[in-house]
């Protein structure tokens, strides 16, 4: 049964009631009439008889107590008393995971799926993993909504979903403008309420290093904005981690070489190329120096350190808009190009740089992506490497290419929204068709997903929020739900709009869709 | 002596000294290498002896108050304690005011130029009027600056300023978003903070009716969003104009018609003009219905309860974008026309309206603003009254039209910055020459400012400030500033870059300029 028939036909029928479903929109889902009084005092999250997890279980026990806040919002406030909350209706979320402990970390084979019935005094929630039942529970939490005399409810609802791909990536900026890590942990709050499960750290580049490296703490102290207000701890990594961890949601770190590293050279002398002009060191520096050894064993070292910090089993190595006019003016890079046999084609010295870095990334155990550059530089060898594909353009064409030559595919050119646009540019986010080329079923299951790219040059603290959301939540609805469900615009915009309210309440500044109001906007704000 | 150019040079000779002086840019200002250290515990505001204006001052003591803690933050929040706050050098800043009182309300005549002079010990402040020395206590608090200790400092300063233009404002749109009062308050700060001076409060649209009217209470009750929450009391009307007043702001309120009154219609009924299809009443509305005498005493009662609440000598009638299909399909509106010898013209009939809300405001002592649509349908009779201009293409070429015709103009035009761009785009608004237009100098004279226009259909208080600041800033400094001082966009980017970062550290949310950071940016953030 297509769901959005259901929620229309609801919509009409009960127009107060705001019916307004879960976004993204789950696989399947179908609404009823049947509404159930939900009081606070006699409500109840609790694991299953049959539930592999118990009461224990670090991701679940913390998921009830953060749920239970976001489900009842006055009464976690102590604001506003209904009278329906001494109803004596009790009411459980009765939880059960079918597999799999509560101390791992999500990763990628990591199942999402789960199936939520809910009826008269219950909601049951049965998933593969305890990840599965973050989704769920998130899932659930949209259902709950309040009437004008802010008592809650719930209709009668069955939900059974799982996301259409597997990676549904959030890329951050740190080096443009230093993040506080209290903006982060917010961020992945709602990345958790959009069911986004990548958190892509573009952690460094050229304007700033803020990472506190252990084995090279130079390279924050020279390289950061500030050496100690502007840095990222090694606890405060681990913040972020765990954070992320317990709503279902991986950490992939870039350390993006070889271009795209000047803040690197403050802390790290000779990594960088010198620039040369008329055959004298100019005193300006390139991308990492591809021809020492000691260049490598740098790099070496510190993704020892970095695979062991963050536990996700891929890093991303970046490898993009590398310039080779650095490398060109440099005698000793052309000594090095003479002797290695590349003639003066540069990206074979670039090849040669990233094959290196993808054999160091490959001997600690982890699966490197790299941006598309790569890629177009060098054809795969042996190497199997994650493409993302960031230039506009037919993106498709890349994508196609990319699947075609067997490796796996993210997808972000079409979800750039770091540049401001009117919130209604949200649509050109939800069109986006990821898998709309020409290619065998084989070739489409190699694109494992998308990533919305929030750069760093016009964004800080004082506007990611209201930048990232609620456009980010259309590419959030593109890459978990079903493509042909969700393909009108203006059905989405009632369901969005109840959605960016949603956030609103739960202290997210996502931006207005257009003229109107939520009904308890400013709580939040 | 072109300030521009001691600031650049002592720039290159102090450097790390961060001396970047004032935004706007003062008429003239000398800054010194001489640096004197303020020790919060001996600073005081006082008084001078010869100053008309003593203790008491409602307008200045609240700014002496005010301005300590915006001059001091890291002291009045109680964070870290500096060395030099021990050291025995007392700073007194002597604040004389020539004339006026205290307990006016800025205006259009009102006097707002300054002089400063910052020395060994002590400043000196002169000016005309209260509120020309609170855009001194302004100008002051700018030039105060801290070291990597934390320790405050000010530079021995010469200053000598006065704006450019009278009217330096900027809209809020009330209607198409509800802003709560407190986020109307911070943006009168952050318009303290830029010198600007009419908050301009389209407080009602199409979309909603927020003014609560103590003459026809139903407006609200049925026309807001929402009769309780998402309404401006008296007691919110008067806490605003209380909160600009002692800043210097004028509150000029808009009550536009007879268009965009959708939302009057609800809880007003006959008021609108019942549109017609096929010779029988459609259902729908439209403008105002100006051929009823009852519309003229609703007005006048209305504008009798608007121009008692709001003291300014300004009230903008609106008078924009008026759509005449549903006039031509009433009958009634037809007949009238035929009975005032109007023939098909409905342009005459919209100035017939103008003209009798003009009257009616100015029985009651005020000047009327009105969007420039009812000059173009009503060359000036008798009345006076003030144009704002603000549709796009040759908006110069209206202005001085205006002008030849003998009316003061307010420049709206160029300043939109509703839509979201790119932070860099506030060059667009640094370029604008108002006066650039050829004209008599009495005629450039009727030119009496601008405006910032910030309207809601993508705004409301999650993203206000983020919109407006800084590219406001852009628009604050070409209103105020001597125009040739500031002609160069590369010349003020690093003094916009510093005015920005002391925004964020007074708590206001304004964007990034690009990459980049401030030292204490996450203290108010």
């Amino acid at each position: 049964m297509n769901c959005l028939h259901c929620i229309v036909v609801l919509f009409l029928s009960v127009k107060l009631q705001q019916v307004f479903g879960v976004w993204p929109m789950p696989q399947r889902i179908t609404q009823f009439n049947e509404q159930y009084f939900l009081n606070p005092l006699l409500f109840a999250y609790h694991y299953a008889e049959d539930s592999s997890v118990r009461s224990g279980c670090s991701v679940l026990d913390a998921a009830f107590r953060r749920y239970f806040r976001i489900v009842f919002p006055d009464f976690a406030d102590g604001r506003g008393f209904s009278n329906t909350w001494f109803e004596p209706k009790p009411f459980t979320v009765s939880v059960s995971v079918r597999s799999g402990g509560c101390d791992e970390y999500p990763d990628e084979g990591t199942d999402e799926s789960y199936k939520l019935s809910v009826s008269q005094g219950q909601a049951v929630l049965k998933a593969e993993s305890v990840w599965g039942a973050l989704r769920g529970l998130e899932s659930f939490s949209q259902l709950v909504y309040q009437d004008d005399n802010n008592s809650y409810f719930v209709n009668k609802t069955e939900i059974e979903d799982f996301p259409r791909f597997s990676f549904r990536g959030l890329l951050l900026d740190t080096s443009r403008h230093y993040l506080p890590v209290h903006v982060i942990l917010k961020t992945l709050d709602a990345m958790a309420y959009n069911k986004f499960n990548v958190f892509h750290w573009h952690i460094v580049d050229d304007p700033s290093f803020p990472y506190q490296s252990h084995t090279y703490p130079d390279l924050s102290n020279k390289g950061a904005f500030h050496p100690v207000t502007h840095i990222y701890t090694q606890s405060d990594v681990r913040k972020v981690i765990t954070h992320a961890r317990v709503r279902g949601i991986r950490v992939v770190p870039e350390f993006d070489s070889p271009g795209h590293t000047q803040s690197w050279g403050k802390g790290q002398p000779d990594l960088l190329t010198p620039c040369y002009k008329r055959a004298v060191p100019s005193g300006t520096f390139g991308p990492i120096n591809p021809t020492l050894s000691s260049s490598y064993q740098f790099m070496n070292s510190l993704f020892k350190e970095v695979t062991s910090v963050f536990p996700d089993s891929f890093v991303h190595l970046g490898g993009d808009e590398v310039d080779f006019k650095c490398w060109k003016s440099n005698p000793n890079v052309q000594a090095f190009m003479a002797k290695m046999g590349f003639g003066h084609d540069y990206s074979k010295l670039e090849s040669f740089y990233m094959e290196s870095i993808m054999n160091i990334t490959a001997a600690f155990n982890k699966t490197s992506i790299v941006w598309q550059d790569v890629f177009d530089h060098n054809k795969p060898s042996r190497a199997q490497y994650v493409v993302e594909v960031w230039k506009r353009g037919c993106y498709l064409c890349k994508v196609r290419q990319v699947a075609k030559a067997g490796l796996k595919v993210i997808l972000a050119a079409p979800f750039y929204l770091d540049l401001p646009g009117p919130t209604h540019n949200w649509v050109r986010y939800y069109k986006v068709r990821p898998l709309s080329f020409k290619g065998t079923e084989q070739q489409k299951k190699l694109v494992i997903g998308g990533e919305v790219c929030m750069w760093g040059e016009y964004v800080d603290a004082t506007n990611l929020s209201q930048r990232l959301w609620p456009r980010a939540s259309a590419a959030a609805e593109r890459l978990w739900s079903n493509e042909e469900q969700t393909s009108s615009v203006d059905k989405a915009i009632p369901r969005l709009q109840d959605f960016r309210c949603k956030m609103i309440r739960r202290g997210i500044q996502a931006e207005p869709l257009f003229i109107g109001h939520c009904r308890q906007e400013y709580s939040g704000l």
